[in-house]
């Protein structure tokens, strides 16, 4: 399989690296050929390698159903540019909308999973669900990356956080710190 | 009970604003009359109300033994200022060192949980461990938050996001978004 236009392949050993700061993510499912968005910011890494990845969906989002049903999703992550199409993506649901056509953005092919990849998004997480014990009690998912797309010509991300409500921030100045944990 | 120096309560319900941006936490622990810190970037928030926040504590970590036996935390929100220290404390082990005294951090009593609060941290959350369920798969805690407080001085805090090994940045530019969703 070719790589998906403009993309890299990044080592599963390394995804850590995208998801530990907390951007807000744009999480793509597919059910009978439609593609859908969802906008989330509750997730956090639990393992290294294999990459594992627990968020938490809303069995309120029409993306929950799809998700449980296939066990595939994709985790997007847009740079601060896309922030307020992300942000529209989660001011509007599925059920009724096709969120790729009505906000612009490109459904790339995925190599290990249906769900579409967002084009326009620098860094793409093909994801399988590995642990559903927690999606009753608490709609958190503990997904497996099993292949990751880094766009190699964005060499320091600004990604965006959300703070609650209509607040999000942009990630800043970097700090070097001797750090003996991964 | 007064509230602790500096410090104002801060509603529960609003926590997630705290957490979901995906700042570099730090944990604190008490057995036995000893405190002890450690640095924690594994984490996301479950619930709104009562707040609830999944965090990784590894069994490598010696936090992870008083955690499971106490079942109480404080998870501490440094800001940047604080980076160096909060490194340091992760690149060391409590069970040798009184982190504490070693990085000149102020032990300060909080209301509901008998592990310290961190004085020099903009934000302290008092948790007690609320489900255990993932714990022996993945050292994956869901915490309550019981009472949580923050410094009234800092308004717009400058918390820092850990990017792998020596690489970190700080919170940076506001965005304001219209949206929908909490």
């Amino acid at each position: 399989m070719r790589p998906p236009p403009r993309k890299k392949e990044f080592p599963l050993a390394k995804v850590y690296t995208l998801i530990e700061p907390g951007p807000v993510l744009l999480l793509t499912t597919a059910r009978g050929g439609r593609g859908n968005i969802m906008t989330l910011a509750w997730h956090t890494m639990i393992e290294f390698e294999p990459p594992l990845v627990g968020c938490v969906v809303s069995d309120r989002n029409y993306s929950f159903g799809t998700l449980r049903a296939t066990g595939e999703c994709v985790l997007n992550i847009p740079a601060a540019g896309l922030a307020k199409k992300a942000v529209a993506c989660g001011n509007t649901t599925g059920e009724r909308v096709d969120k790729f056509k009505k906000f612009g953005l490109t459904p790339v092919a995925a190599s290990r999973v249906n769900a579409p990849m967002v084009g326009e998004c620098w860094a793409n997480l093909e994801c399988r669900v590995f642990d559903d014990a927690l999606v009753e009690k608490y709609g958190f998912f503990i997904l497996e990356v099993v292949r990751a797309w880094t766009d190699p010509k964005v060499k320091d991300p600004r990604t965006f956080h959300h703070r609650g409500k209509d607040l999000f921030y942009v990630s800043g100045k970097t700090l070097r710190l001797t750090n003996k944990m991964k």
